[in-house]
Formats: C-alpha cells, structure tokens, sequence
C-alpha cells in the first residue's frame, strides 16, 4: 500500500495541491493519496503542527505525510524527511513537527536539492521537491541517496511552567475549528502533578473549576475544562466558541490554580 | 468494492477528518474514501440532510455513507445505523436521516458502545465510533454484532400546509450555495394537485409567476420559480442570490398562489 | 490506469460535487477521482482557467479533467470535449479553456445532449451531462458517438500590448491564493524582447525595479517583481498580499517600462 496524505496552506483554488497530486500520480502509478487539509491559515505552521498530531499516527505503516507551510519557500530554510518507527514526514524546517520530535523516536534528513532530478523553481518546492521526494521514498528509494543528516531542527513547543506550589502557567497552543482552546498540558502531566480535583481557572469575569468528562456536564453556553481527543487540556464552550467568549488567542497565557 | 464516503461539519483544518480516513484506511486497506464535504455549518445537520439527498442513491450499492454533524457527542443521543436496501448510512441520531426515512424502505440500528473493542472518548465519536463501525460493516460483521433495533429516531421534515383550496404554505428546507430557496414542496405533490400552470408568489416587493424550466428563462438578475436538481420548488436569481435579494432563511415560510 | 480531476465552483456543502463523484464510481468502478478544488469563486471561470493550467499538464496521459463553472447551464452554451495529446478536457465552453487552446494542439468536440442516455436537467449538468461523458470517455467509447466537431470556442486570453519602445501594457490574469497579482506576460515574452534587466513599474506610491529570483531577495512585507510557477510575470508581496497593497484586481492594466 503506497499511501501519502497531504497538509497544506495553499488553498485549492488555484490548482497548485493538484499540481502536487499529478507529480505524484505521474511517478508512483499505485499512489493513494489522502487529502488531510489544504486550509492551514497562511504560513501558520503551528496550527499544521497541531492538525498532523491529530492524524498522522492513525495511519498504517510507511505511510508518508506531506506538511508543505512554506513561507521561506527560496531562501535558506532546509527540507526535511523525518523517519519515525512508523511513518515518514516531510516537509521544510519550520517547527511543524514540534509534536513528531517530542513523541516518536526519529531520524531527521536534509534533502540535498542537487541530488533531485527535476527543475527546481523557487517559489514552489511542494511540486519541485516535496512531492519528488515522497515519489522516492514511495519507490523504495533509500533516502541517503537525495538526503544527508539534518544539522538543525526547528521546534516552538514550550513546557507549562510551574510558578510556585499552587498555580501553573499555561498557553495556548491552538485554537481549533469550533474555538476551543488547547494547551500545553496534557492528562500525563496532570497524572504527575497527582490528578488533582479541584483546579481552578479565572480569566476576566468566568470562573471554572474541575476537569469535566464532556460537554454535556455543563449547560448550553456554559464553559469547562476538559481533556482534548489528543489529551491536551482545553477550554470549550458547549454549543459555542471558548474563544470568541474569553477574547484568548493562540500564545496567551493563563494560570491554573492547584488545590 | 469498499466504498465510503464522508460527510462533516468538522472543516479540515485540524485534521480530525484526517483522523477519520486513518482509522479507515487501518482497519480496512483496500478501502476508497470519497469525501463530500467537511464544510457543512457546524451542527446545521438540517443542511448535511439536504446534502445527503443530492449524492447518496447516485452511489454503487453497499456505499457506507458517513455522516457527523454531532452537537450532541457525549451526551445521551445515540449513534446510528440506517440499512436502505443499497446503502448504509452512519452517524449520531439528530434529524440528518430525515430524507432518507421518507424515501427509502430502511432497519435502523442503534450502536452498542460497548460492543466496540475501540477506547471511545467523549469528544470524538467519529474517530472512536463511526468509523471504526463503518468499517465493521465494510469487513461484512454483521450489524447485530455491535447494534440493537433503534428505539427513537429523529426527524424535522414536515409536509406543506393547504391553508385554503387557493393557498398553500411552503416552507424554506434550505438555502443552498448559490443562494437558491428549496421549498418543502416536489414536483409529485404539484402533480397530485393537478399540476398548475399559474402558480403566484409574492414576497416584499417582488412577484413571480408560474413555474419555469431553467435559468436562462428570465434575464439576468431576475427571480424565477423552478424545479431543483432533486425535483423541489426553488426561488432561484438568473445569476444572483435569490436568499440575498428576499431576505429569506431556512425555516422562513411563503404563501404559493393557485390559480 | 482511468483517472479524472475535478474542478468546479459548486462548493462541497449542497452535496452536488458528492452526487458528480457517485455516478462516476457507478459507471466506471475502477475510477479514481482527484479533487482539484471546489472553492473557484461562483462564476468565475477565469479563476478556473488559469487554475487548471497549473496543474492539466502535471498528470498522466489520458488523464480526464473535468472542469465545470457553469453560469449558462440550462441555456445556449455548448458543453465541450478538447483532445490534446495526452488529456482530456470537459466542461460548459465559457472560455476556460483559453490557455489550453494557446499552449497546445487539440480537437475540440461540442457534445450532443440527445445521444446521451441519462435524464438530462436544466440546471445540473455536472451530474447529467460532464461526469457521464468523462465515463464514457474512461470507458474507451469513441468520442464521435455522441459528440460533433465544435462550432465555436470561447476564448478571454489577449496578449500584453507594446505602448512605444519603452513601455508595454500588462493586464492582471489572476490574483492567486497569497494575493499575488499575475499577469500576461511570460518568461517567453520576455526573453524576445532581449531579457531586458532594469524594466520597472510604478505604482501609486510603490516603485519596483528588476526581476528578483525568489520572495527571500527582498525584506519582509517588500513588493517585487518575478516569475510565477507557471512562468507568468507577478507582482509578490514578502510574506503578505500584493493584491491587498496596491488595491488591484483582476482585469487592472500596469505599464512596464523598458530600459
């Protein structure tokens, strides 16, 4: 099975993803390819970095995921293919795979644009390179062959950070589609801090307290504190944005009060 | 073949669907995946059944068609399985199989959570549930496996109103991407009521009168009074929003004149 | 190998791009559909042209592309067939075609709706008339069967205007997805007239002088000259929107002034 998904922020409309997709038909006739996103928002590649944790590990086997947000396209940023037990990933070096590096044993390469065949232009390396590239790996190609040892890798992901005995610092990390807020601090972390019941959140004139199971335990309206599907604690309105209500945004902070 | 295809309110963008086409593709290798839509307003599950109308019966017999529009996850509604005679139809219990109910001969299951060997979390059913049941049913388990008979089944369509033998009540099931006003009223109920020629509307300022074929039947810009792709009464505008032009939304309701 | 892509402007969410999709899978089980986009702004086959002229040439042959922005349908617009070497083309003829009629030889055919079996609306010929003749073509039926020679074939592409020695005339195609402008003037053209270095635009109060290779040779939020993936010249903003600075659109004239 020759499976490659695709994550990008080019919109559809202008026909470059289906450019992308005939480089890939065109080399690997038996290629399946699965659209994850072309509506990443402009150069947000930490939106991307979340979405592909959502996906990339429900995968099968030697799946191989394309993440192309590419605002220095050109210049002197590198093109990666990070080689996990699993999958391959790749992309330019941006920080979209913060989560990958932190959760997967991986090997990290840096393709060598020489050793690719195909004419190169500068402003559009999701045809040029990346899509080439998976062709490869799709083909059984060994990756030294185009790739040498990545010498840097770019990561954003922050630990929360422990103010004093009885209040955490968080951020957010993302706002997803129906305006919950993510951050970073997962139920693992929580386990270590001994599950505590009774945390507590104050951000201007809302007060929550407790981690709740699901939406339904609070009214429509009404907000809570819950565990994501990936187990990031995150705010979420029932029936309603957590993020137009609390004015939060991707990077704010806000403090967690233990009991 | 094992055909699915899927329909969401999720957007793409934080690769939940993503998420979805990988449980597939794990469980069941030669699956094809079609995607319909994930831009479905979130929770409008009322457009998602007008949707489901125009793409599900044009599939090849034993489509699993699924379906998430799901405000409601975790809570007390059920999950659904809906067996027509040549296509099933998978989602939560809110009203978005309305269509199909009316027009088909169907068995409607309601899914036993804990006769899926998956970990269910209570944000993300389609992940957790419908997928991984979706490709039960394309492995060909039997149903009753992980289903019981449904006890409740929910519906929003309602037939037109007959006010007196000159008038009748039409209400707004949808407005679609164009702008167009779907009715509640089929080319079968005009023909049961002796298929009328001068059929009137009036709304604000404007008026319409009788039924035509296509667009190009008025000029640029004007109202028309049409039959829509699955033979509903339509409002369209030759090039326009006919919503925009009226002001009219779902659920609003007008008067047609007979003659 | 039976291939077709998908490019329209239906959006996904009234379900009629899913309905497209269905018939193909019905007719011509061993199909493999490749979403181009469905995001084309309403009506706009402009848009359309110069999307599918990034990506047609990318993909296999006999490779069916199936395009349709279709304000005319139900009127007196003809539905098209173009054979180039190695594609196919389908859709209503309203000049989006215009670049593959430029840049490559082809026989172009007009479709003859009563020699199609299926039942024929006036208002959605992506689903009655386009997918099932890209099935029959898939299916190796001879295109004369239900086809004749084209009468006419709409085109919108004008060739850039030389003013005097100095000075030429170049129209705006396209505002593409980043909101660079691009115009009617290629790498070709360019080299013809002598591979001119120091041309220059003026622009309300922005100046732009040279060629650049790539966004990277000029700082950020800078405007520049350089040449698209398609070959075509374009106005870029470094990590911003040129289209949004210089307030132009689609259509809008710039003078380029020759050393």
């Amino acid at each position: 099975m020759k499976l490659v998904t695709l994550l990008t922020d080019f919109g559809t409309a202008d026909g470059y993803v289906g450019a992308m997709k005939g480089v890939l038909l065109r080399s690997v006739p038996d290629v399946r390819i699965i659209d994850i996103s072309h509506d990443i928002n402009a150069f947000n590649y930490r939106q991307a970095a979340f979405a592909l944790l959502n996906y990339a590990f429900e995968y099968p086997k030697d799946t191989v995921h394309i993440i192309v947000i590419d605002p220095g396209v050109g210049g002197q940023r590198s093109g990666l293919v990070v080689e996990t037990t699993d999958h391959y990933f790749i992309g330019p070096d941006n920080g979209v795979f913060s989560f990958i590096y932190q959760r997967q044993k991986f090997n990290a390469y840096e393709i060598v644009l020489s050793e690719l065949q195909s004419n190169i232009t500068s402003t559009f390396h999701g045809r040029d390179v990346f899509a080439p590239v998976a062709s490869k790996i799709l083909s059984g190609e060994d990756i030294t062959n185009f790739c040498q040892p990545a010498q840097h890798l770019s990561s954003f992901y922050s630990n929360y950070e422990m103010l004093d005995e009885k209040q955490i610092r968080l951020k957010v990390l993302h706002v997803d589609h129906f305006g919950n807020l993510i951050f970073n601090f997962t139920r693992a972390d929580w386990q270590e801090l001994g599950q505590p019941e009774n945390v507590q959140v104050r951000i201007n004139h809302s007060f929550l307290s407790g981690i709740k199971e699901t939406f339904a335990d609070v009214k429509n309206q009404e907000l809570l504190l819950m565990w994501d599907s990936q187990d990031f604690l995150q705010i979420a309105q029932n029936k309603g944005s957590a993020a137009k209500i609390l004015r939060l945004r991707e990077g704010d902070c806000i403090i967690l009060k233990l009991p």
